[in-house]
């Protein structure tokens, strides 16, 4: 028999309880201690408990630090764990995409590997793929539904016809949502992982203030009912694609039409869809978060380190960071797009041709128009305009509003 | 820079080219030579060409063979390349189905690896996912659209609503069936590749002698028509189950209810989905055929060779297979499942009471019934049924057909 793997895991809550779990049928990997933050506190697993994490990292006898904590504190332990040359199993997106170029350059000095399966899309196998299997294309475009909250919410608020504060309230109960929801709602979860897969798709570093992020909370119950009349459903996309040699990255919601697969994506699934040549299109599809789905990826990750850990030189040579180029990306406003408006109109004659002008000036053209009756002194007007430039469409809705005649309630681009 | 990677290519038909088109952006890897049957057939690419197989697998320079080249014929060449501890990469579905056994027991004795990702799904990464970031996985059942000539079929048929046969000749002028198409139709090439899944995925050999197969040219117009009527796509499926201690592997059409992602499964699109404990249930979409995304996953295997390559004491550790114990294998006969039948009659009274007495008889429990008004001296008869054992369907037929006042034209089982 092969020499045990031993390994010490930071945090133990939801994933890190899974992931213990999942390990406990591997004879051949041990558990060597666990930090937690509250060592009193009941857990649904027996394993040796420790809240001093640098117990951890500084332990000569760990060959692998499993970081299922999250957040960016632990930022300087792994940094440690790293320099005792140990390798790093992690779901932690938020670390990975704000200082993940740090960490590989450190893990390139020290001859480690970093492997994060579980960051993106929990379940789904995506990191591997994109760095294995397809390592041979060059692609033009990876685009997805990455966080699960905010598909659930949306799948939601269209079944059951109710508005956004209900919808979250009800997730939040199930536990779908998080008492802050801000990460999720606001579009901070689905940014960091479009960053690291834009990362790895596009072989550039990705600067997160660049990202263009937008959330879910201005999407009215309304705005899903007209995208279904219209044949579209509302999804959060993150999305990042080729321009050039720029790289257009963003988060926020879109109309995607109803014949795109995607737009199929219901509850807390996650998918990833990927083009380029030579592959053409692939997607991926399945459980983005939750217990067991999270530690399937990071108990593959550690079995991937365990097959070849003490035979390789470097371990899984293809998993490396080997690009340290930043990407020069697209701010939104020299994006093109095609745009759905809900616009709130005084109940006047005039506002139809006014927004006609607004859009001629911009040379903005409508390829659907609405005006669904009025209701007591204002009129609801629908508007699906084909593609024209982010700032064009700034500037037209600046004019549009001027005289406060009329007021663009909700911009929704569309897939 | 490190080493070149020497490679020998054996088959330079529709894959073989785009393999030599992908691979040509890549000055370490080198194409020493070429074998294909005929040295003066113009050919797309340049890249030295040979029609001495043999001059491939015993040429000492070259580090990997690529085949590309399909059938049985190949199995003594690839087990002297072997044995000349050279690394196989491989799109041979029937190979490794048929002989696979041999040639991983072989390859494990020389220490060399078999990666065979574009053996089954095309461009879809499936093979190493399973293997590596889906390692941690009990898996009870992997099913799929795994042959893409037979989705075009029934999804042209539907679309179109024409025979059969008319649409194999439409798809085999647009290239998209061969001449002889039986490999397709017959749904061997489905059986191959399910063969294939099922031993990764289960980590037990399979007998292909004992995997049920049934092709789709027994399915009409009508059938789909009437099964797009009840809220069903028809699907040719291959699947592999785990039912206790034994495996129900299995290929044929199926009426697969349109709430299923994988009856939006449209034209040449391959699908896989898999369901296990942790990962819960994932679906990998995309191309299952053609020159590129072929040489896709030819060419991810490649490079994934070229990355360990010289580096590691065993080259991917991860894709060996150490496996030898044979599956037990279900017999179609002991399966149970849902039946949609379609019942010519004779116009006289008694027939429903007949086929309700009969299936009372075998336990068969009838979910919907119709019949669909009279057609000169016959009656058209369309039955969904409940679960059931096939062996009891088999003989409710035979009970139904005995007096020959009835006949099921067709029997498809329901997903």
């Amino acid at each position: 028999m092969s020499k045990k793997l031993k390994i010490g895991i930071i945090g133990l809550g939801t994933v890190g309880t899974g992931v213990v779990k999942v390990l406990s049928k591997y004879d051949d990997i041990e558990i060597v201690s666990c930090a937690v933050k509250n060592l009193s506190k009941k857990r649904e697993v027996e394993v040796p408990l420790t809240d001093d994490i640098y117990s951890i990292v500084n332990n000569p006898e760990i060959d692998v630090v499993v970081e299922v904590a999250g957040g960016v504190g632990v930022l300087e332990p792994l940094k440690c764990a790293i320099k005792n040359n140990k390798h790093i199993v992690t779901a932690n997106k938020e670390l990975l995409a704000r200082h993940g170029a740090e960490l590989f350059d450190l893990a390139r000095e020290y001859g480690v590997s970093i492997l994060y399966e579980a960051a993106v899309a929990g379940g789904i196998p995506i990191i591997m793929p994109i760095k294995t299997s397809l390592k041979a294309n060059d692609f033009e475009l990876v685009a997805g539904i990455l966080n699960g909250t905010t598909n659930y919410i949306l799948t939601k608020m269209e079944s059951d016809k109710i508005s956004y504060e209900e919808c979250l309230a009800r997730a939040q109960e199930l536990g779908y949502a998080e008492t802050d929801p801000t990460g999720d709602v606001e579009g901070f979860d689905a940014m960091y992982k479009i960053a690291i897969l834009a990362n790895i798709v596009f072989n550039k570093r990705i600067n997160l203030n660049d990202i263009y992020r937008e959330g879910i909370t201005k999407i009215t119950a309304q705005d899903i009912e007209i995208a279904d009349e219209l044949g579209y459903k509302i999804k959060l996309i993150a999305m990042a694609k080729k321009e050039g040699d720029e790289l257009d990255i963003r988060v926020h919601p879109m109309l995607v039409d109803k014949k795109l697969p995607i737009s199929e994506i219901k509850n807390a699934t996650n998918a990833v869809f990927l083009k380029g040549h030579p592959v053409d299109r692939v997607m991926f599809t399945g459980p983005g978060a939750g217990e067991f789905p999270t530690a399937s990826s990071v108990a593959g990750d550690i079995l991937a380190i365990k097959a070849e850990y003490g035979k390789c030189e470097t371990i899984l040579p293809m998993m490396s960071c080997n690009h340290n180029i930043y990407a020069r990306q697209v701010g939104i406003e020299n994006t093109k797009n095609c745009y759905y408006l809900s616009i709130t109109a005084s109940n006047k004659p005039g506002i139809i041709g006014k927004l006609g002008n607004a859009c001629a000036k911009y040379g903005i053209n409508i390829s659907y128009i609405i005006q669904k009756g009025t209701n007591h002194d204002n009129a609801k007007i629908i508007v699906v305009t084909e593609e024209c430039y982010e700032k064009d469409m700034t500037n037209m809705i600046k004019e549009l509003e001027e005289d406060k005649t009329a007021k663009v309630e909700n911009k929704i681009r569309v897939m």
